[in-house]
């Protein structure tokens, strides 16, 4: 580092814009569900690495193959490996994105998954959105500057062109690691001014700035929060259907990133 | 693994069995805050890592040191890049314990630090309890089995030893990433008949397990959350004397695991 101690922005400045210029070359698509990431991994063709990554015994899952000029890797946190459900929240998210990071640097990280949608924020079930900005919406910490590190508001990565190329719609996302919504909660999300509830986009978004990895998110909508229905009754309903959806605007916006720069994103 | 596939567990058995018998080398200290660790850094005369294990540009801070024959790590996520606040909270915990479990392989993870207390358990400030399992109480999934993975409830490494030679009270230790208690909290924390409630245990304990390291978690009380003095007040009048008293049961314990295999702990 010595020689260069003089001048670290201009560095940093030069690696920024050589990766904003040359053309996307890995991307990291972080998944939590199986069920959700199935249509993508057998669209793409994807095959599960057996010669893992990842350290001996951890349950996390990585599909990857080639696809035109991007090699694609969809990366999830596998079954829990007491109870067999699959790793949702945020901690098995923030664990399972910088371990993929670490291993493979990629040009790219796009978070994709099911989400709550609020009708009164313009979602409907089906729903595809881009997030705008991402946050947390349980990590109340009232004492001064504190109580913004828990909230965590992040920019995702911009991307006009895809927004427009897919039509997306565009809300912000507040994350949690509950399924349902407490008033507490509520207020939270409301000071967020989220239109999309999820339980990982805010952990992947902290993990992807840590790193220094531009992240995107992709969020269909399986229920609407402050509608009728109970959310894990509603959740489950629309799943498989949703999933259908998501895979449609997933492999769309792969399309439009091939033989990209993150800079025409 | 071929050769070995009919017998993996008489291969585990041998590998933990070894583990347990040779005395502890290697201890890691996740402390979340530089307050509570402060005390433990200069008592063990421990150096701060500047050739670090962790990735180029995390805050992750490590101080390390020899200490009678034992090689002391304390581990912290140190300052928010962005807001120059500790990196508390479980998704900081997890990646950095996971980062350090994968570059050291301890023997033994301890997590010191402050905690509430609940005094209808039977806590009091300047308490130090060791928390004998520990549980989520803030990541409420309503669908069967997904409750459960959301609990997360784990046994701590179980040291009686310990117990009985530094005459330390025994609790329960519940963990979320808020710093106040909503009721839905209140109603988690009840159900797992937590006497302690602190930000990183639950999420120590997971990454812990994930890797297969024995943790332990040394709580002291800063604040009485069943009292009548609001959390955050009361926790910084007393963060400085309990981190003393911290201090004290860490440095006893660590004199009494030097020489000891896990299992005489």
């Amino acid at each position: 580092m010595a020689p260069h101690d003089d001048q670290p922005e201009v560095e940093d400045e030069a690696m920024v814009s050589d990766t904003h210029k040359r053309p996307i070359s890995t991307i990291v698509i972080f998944i939590a569900m199986h069920t959700e990431a199935l249509p993508l991994v057998n669209r793409f063709q994807l095959k599960e690495d057996h010669d893992s990554l990842f350290p001996e015994g951890v349950p996390w899952v990585r599909y990857h193959g080639i696809y035109k000029d991007l090699h694609i890797n969809i990366v999830q946190p596998g079954k829990d490996s007491a109870l067999g459900v699959d790793g949702v929240g945020t901690v098995s998210a923030s664990l399972v994105i910088y371990a993929t990071i670490h291993a493979l640097k990629p040009d790219l990280i796009i978070n994709a998954g099911t989400a709550g949608g609020f009708k009164v924020k313009g979602a409907a079930i089906g729903d595809v959105f881009l997030a705008s900005e991402v946050a947390f919406h349980d990590r109340r910490i009232p004492i001064p500057v504190f109580d913004l590190y828990g909230v965590g508001l992040r920019q995702a990565f911009s991307t006009p062109n895809i927004v427009k190329e897919l039509n997306l719609k565009i809300g912000r996302l507040s994350t949690g690691d509950s399924l349902d919504m407490s008033p507490h909660d509520e207020a939270s999300i409301i000071a967020n001014d989220a239109t999309l509830k999820d339980m990982e986009g805010a952990a992947v978004a902290y993990v992807a700035e840590l790193l220094k990895v531009p992240a995107m998110f992709l969020k269909a909508v399986t229920d609407i929060v402050d509608g009728d229905k109970p959310t894990a009754e509603e959740f489950l309903q629309n799943l498989s259907d949703v999933t259908a959806a998501l895979d449609e605007t997933v492999a769309k916006a792969i399309d439009f990133i091939n033989g990209k720069c993150l800079s025409e994103l």
